[in-house]
């Protein structure tokens, strides 16, 4: 099937005019990003504010199952939010009527705790929760909160998730690419964060388990442990007192750690122009359909620049030598983690012999005219699981759609990008 | 005292004319990047290539202890190297004799190995190693390894430690920023590798230790464990027969995890203008030496583009709200993992206010003219523990050195990046 594709985000102020958007151009908003919400960082650890917003009448729940959000049918799909008294039999009274360091006191690696992220709030609900921490906040709060049935509350959330059914709601099913633009966004946080909960329950400095604090924006590793005693003792500790609770020493514990925060990882995706600016360099993995090619990709190494990445991945993968880059537009993208980091670059006019051979990712790459990039993206532009739209014949190049931020690169470049006076 | 500070980096075919380069200016290449090493990252797991490496007559050895590299007295000071022979004694005959997969099937949690890091090949190097795996590669290989005396290799690291100095070499000590810049960018993927290899001795996912594999660029939750039996097992299974050395499962092992690789963690750092383009917006840490001053930082969150990190981050700590944001360039940061994604944005007419109470993490943050910041830029540029030039009248405004990018990204925003005809 081929879908309608969502619209693009609009961020907020930077459709402003101003000089600097004179001079390179309007800001290119990718798909992912554009969220309408505040994260208000800086109240996460403000387990009043936490604990005023979760139970505020203006506040939203979106739940998500093994990390599929809960969506609503429209014209494009959107998120559903359910309240504060649906989620009530799952995450409790008040998770946050204690300080983060009672939490931490009391922490017991066995009692399950359904994770819950704190994603920020929209000011622009006039409802919505007024906060005074050391400056006044308003907005409706939202939240994420994990109803995959597990442990103590299996039955709760088996029961949400019945309710909701019976509204006519349901889980998105799949890569979610194709809700209205604020909503991706919002969900593409929310993604992120529960999955890289889930993704570290363990310490990698010491292999001991840590607790979620901060809104599910950090995690933690408790220096006691109730359960230390029966569930992670060595053998040769065991026979310490059973009331022994206090766990080895964790480099994370001194100081600040990244360990303890999200992780994301920098990706390169970019647009290689050839020497003489007529041609555009695209590729194709083999699980692809056929004629489907775009831009190439990789993630960046520690201790490299960006430019240096691209320049990188480019000679792995296809063997061009890359001179000039110039960074071009970012976007989020939830699966699992990655910052892609969109880039324009141009090959040196000795490096344009394509050689797939030093890293065999590719199953083809090739220097495309711009005149054949320019039609693809008026009639061959899906995504990977959907046809080409109706004008497409067969054997013609294919393309990503839109929300790809490939697209806004390949559409920039052949636009003039490089090559004419078109500005970013 | 006030240092010379070394020059900044050529990158590789950056410098080749084209209409990018052209179009947009040439690219600003920053300190950290640059290294004159190809990586190829496509052999890592080839433990032929990389047996061969090893023991290559043009092989060189970077030592660190202490994550600290060994390093030469010069103009500026250079990374001091050692031969084979000199590490064998700490490294063994051969690590990489056997194929990874025979590594993984005889792992043994309880074995110290010193880490080592396969940093890539110089291939200007005339007598260097050829080897011809898809391709045919030539260049003399860099490893990094660690020498913090420990473990069973205690004495042999000593050893080395104390021939190296009576050669005169010595470690570095503190924040490495002025050796020259093709060494600092070795230097920085050498330290960056070595420290993330050891802050993840365990698994995030399932606790267990991890091992190094892919010449250090890679650590994998083997599945069996020669020493389980004793070092790992619960209280609840120690029961099993004492041969019994498989590992629960771990879903790292499925697939492909991102936990298995280095982490990277992108943040942004900016140059912001005021709506008229005449002033710049700096802040200082409180920390910092009085009327030192610098662009504002901060670390990317997950599911936000670089774009809005910059927006969110300038909100957060001086109450500015930016519009426009245009990537300017990036610099690798190995303190411990950050890559700084360089911007530059112009505040919204009505957003320029100045608000520290957000997220009180500066202790200033002020309006400056262009032209205070460019009296600054010649006469009040030094690292952070230097003293300013002796040009410098005090009281007057200091800001950070070359090696920065915070510096970069001033000099072009008074250069005219936003209100003028230059360049990026």
């Amino acid at each position: 099937m081929h879908k309608p594709q969502p619209d693009l985000p609009e961020p907020a102020h930077a459709s402003v005019d101003s000089m600097l958007a004179r001079k390179f151009g309007r800001e290119v908003a990718n798909y992912f990003s554009g969220s309408p919400l505040n994260r208000l960082g800086f109240l996460r650890a403000d387990h009043t504010f936490l604990s005023k917003a979760l139970r505020h009448p203006s506040t939203r729940f979106l739940l998500c199952r093994d990390l599929q959000p809960l969506i609503r049918t429209s014209e494009p799909d959107a998120l559903a939010y359910v309240k504060y008294e649906d989620v009530k039999p799952i995450i409790g009274e008040d998770p946050y009527a204690k300080t983060e360091q009672e939490l931490i006191d009391a922490y017991d690696s066995k009692t399950y705790v359904p994770q819950m992220i704190f994603l920020g709030v929209d000011e622009k609900d006039a409802n919505g929760l007024e906060y005074t921490g050391k400056n006044t906040y308003k907005g409706a709060p939202y939240f994420a909160v994990d109803v995959s049935p597990k442990e103590n509350v299996k039955d709760a959330c088996e029961k949400l998730i019945a309710k909701v059914g019976e509204q006519g709601l349901d889980f998105a099913k799949g890569r979610v690419m194709d809700i209205k633009a604020a909503d991706a966004a919002i969900y593409a946080a929310a993604r992120q964060l529960l999955d890289w909960n889930a993704r570290n329950p363990f310490c990698g400095q010491c292999g001991q388990p840590t607790m979620s604090v901060n809104g599910g924006f950090k995690r933690t590793c408790p220096p006691k442990d109730i359960s230390y005693k029966v569930s992670n003792a060595l053998p040769t500790t065991i026979s310490t007192p059973a009331n022994n609770t206090e766990r080895p020493s964790c480099a994370t514990r001194k100081g600040i750690s990244n360990l303890s925060f999200p992780r994301t990882d920098p990706t390169v995706i970019m647009g290689i122009v050839n020497a003489s600016g007529t041609k555009i360099l695209l590729g194709r993995q083999k699980r692809w359909p056929p004629y489907w090619y775009s831009t190439l990709a990789g993630f960046a190494e520690p201790a490299e620049s960006i430019e240096e990445a691209v320049r990188r991945e480019v000679y792995e993968e296809a063997g061009v030598h890359v001179g000039r880059v110039v960074i071009h537009s970012t976007q989020p993208w939830p699966y699992p983690a990655n910052l892609m980091i969109g880039a324009v670059g141009q090959a040196t006019p000795a490096g344009e012999t394509i050689d797939l051979g030093h890293d065999p990712e590719l199953d083809d790459a090739r220097w495309f005219d711009f005149d054949e990039v320019r039609h693809a993206l008026r009639v061959g532009t899906s995504g990977l699981d959907e046809s080409a739209g109706q004008e497409y014949t067969e054997g013609g190049l294919r393309l990503p759609p839109s929300t790809a931020i490939a697209n806004q690169l390949i559409t920039s470049v052949v636009n003039g990008f490089v090559s004419g006076e078109a500005k970013m």
